[in-house]
């Protein structure tokens, strides 16, 4: 008798997800405890030998609750039980910058990066589902900041994979049970003060209720059709940023990014606006405060050009055009 | 005194729709005599003589409810009054096919179209809000179909203009308000049998319960982001396509579309994706009926080439790779 489905499909995702790494190689899998990072921990343990993968578990202690601590030692006492030699708990202090959420994030990233390079590991799985993705969707369409945000959450990027992107939510915890295991039910899973915990227990249950089911699915499908059309716009803004580029410039001394005004006008808007929003990064805009409204305001010194005055973007980073070209430079 | 700003906001993006027009030409505005496209109608009655333009009113009778054609005409007897000259009421049978919400879209697009055309006109207004676009974005995130689809309504389709999509629905209600306009409530905007009701009705008020105000903005500024997204790659799509395809073809008597699969390999999934779409609907298929799975498959004798079989697409339409190409082709 074969594996319950759900767990054949979770083992699967995850074979796909290692195809490419060399036997030997140390594969990480970060476990909250929760459903899917528990689901995805199990595969990891039966697939890697199978794989001739080295294998191990890291849980990120948050210490946000009372019981943290305690909590990830209950993590890591599974693992032996999953087949993962290797297992470490990884305290974090969690900060304020950016909201709760932002900051806890940050500390996990932060850990799980640590720890995956001290252990020489090559992949740090994530147990992120269909279900997360489609919520990451919808979380930032209403930011309404374009294409790239809608592609959600990458399967890969860096060291992090993430294999459970295509499941939904009710196969990990269908894992889970046929396996025996008993997921841990986070708190802040069901607390309301969390954008995120909104999406899912509010908002998405009224998009089923109203348009039918398969929403998940038509929000992560988005996603992926929108990753790859940015991928592709960027990969033309990059040859065009290295066309419009002026690289021997007298005025590279004083970190300024210069650009050719005429090898951008007869890009599309779209290429156009990143070509601008790179040079304005290169120039040393931190991407994170940079706002499609910025681009826009400098766009115009291409499209609407009428002798305007510097145009300001974040990081004290101006951008003025001089003699057919564009100079981004600090003041 | 000024007029009532809202007034003002309406006729300014009136003006600025039709800047590129010829002095006498004809621009019609389809009206209901809801708020949005009353406002617009007033506007137009307004700016087309201070710009030398003739201005009209057109008003669809649907038939679908009681009193309609006496509807059609109490719209039609306000247009001395808005200084718009000409006005015609334009009877339509509506039909079953694609929903009730498909077929009266259907027919009235096919009534003003007829009319603008037979009466000379060189624009059409339509008194789509921002608020229309919001949920018109949300209708089709949740039918997971890209970045074109989430591109929403274009502000210009061939003769039809919309020159309110920057405006919310308060700003055509205040200027009805402070012109002493009274709008025809519809009660099928009531009606929540209709999908795009209950996205109005439910989905947009939870939205921003959740996640807070400014959602209609957000999502069409991810409209707009978009559609200039997916206007630069169906550009690169479109070269790409006469690049790869096969002009002095043999098959060209027997309707093939045939493309180099050199020409295709090293694009972008994206843009490939899009060339393929092209060359399945130049052979025939019809768009409404592809899907992104179809095109999918169709990929897979580009990237995962192993000898497959003919795939079949909507309009008796297969592809095949042969001698390093693809045929596109009739049965």
């Amino acid at each position: 008798m074969g594996p319950h489905p759900a767990v054949a499909d979770v083992r699967r995702a995850v074979r796909h997800a290692l195809g490419d790494l060399e036997s030997g190689d140390l594969v990480l899998v970060a476990c909250s405890g929760g459903a899917d990072s528990l689901a995805l921990a199990a595969a990891l343990g039966f697939t890697a030998p199978r794989m001739n993968l080295r294998a191990g578990l890291l849980t990120v202690d948050h210490g946000l609750q009372a019981g943290s601590p305690e909590r990830a030692d209950d993590v890591i006492r599974l693992a032996p039980g999953l087949e993962l030699g290797l297992a470490e708990a990884l305290p974090v202090s969690v900060g304020t910058a950016g909201g709760p959420e932002a900051a806890a994030r940050e500390a996990r990233y932060a850990a799980l990066s640590e720890a995956s390079a001290r252990l020489g590991a090559v992949a740090v799985l994530l147990g992120h589902t269909r279900d997360d993705q489609a919520e990451t969707v919808l979380l930032r369409l209403t930011r309404g900041s374009g294409t790239r945000s809608l592609a959600g959450m990458p399967a890969r990027a860096g060291i992090y994979r993430r294999p459970l992107l295509e499941l939904g939510r009710e196969t990990t915890a269908a894992a889970c049970a046929a396996l025996g295991l008993v997921p841990w039910d986070d708190p802040h899973n069901l607390d309301i003060r969390y954008t995120r915990v909104r999406v899912r227990e509010r908002l998405l249950p009224v998009l089923e209720d109203e348009l039918g089911p398969g929403i998940a699915e038509a929000l992560a499908r988005t996603a992926t059709l929108c990753r790859d059309d940015a991928d592709a716009l960027d990969a033309w803004a990059d040859s065009a940023y290295l066309r419009a580029i002026v690289r021997d410039c007298a005025l590279s001394d004083i970190e300024a990014v210069v650009v050719t005004v005429a090898e951008l006008e007869d890009l599309p808007a779209a290429v156009r606006r990143r070509v601008l929003r790179r040079a304005a990064i290169e120039a040393g805009a931190p991407p994170g405060t940079l706002a499609a409204s910025h681009i826009f305001q400098v766009d115009r010194l291409v499209t609407s050009w009428r002798g305007q005055r510097r145009v300001e973007v974040p990081g004290g980073v101006g951008a003025v055009r001089r003699c057919g070209t564009l100079i981004f430079a600090r003041q």
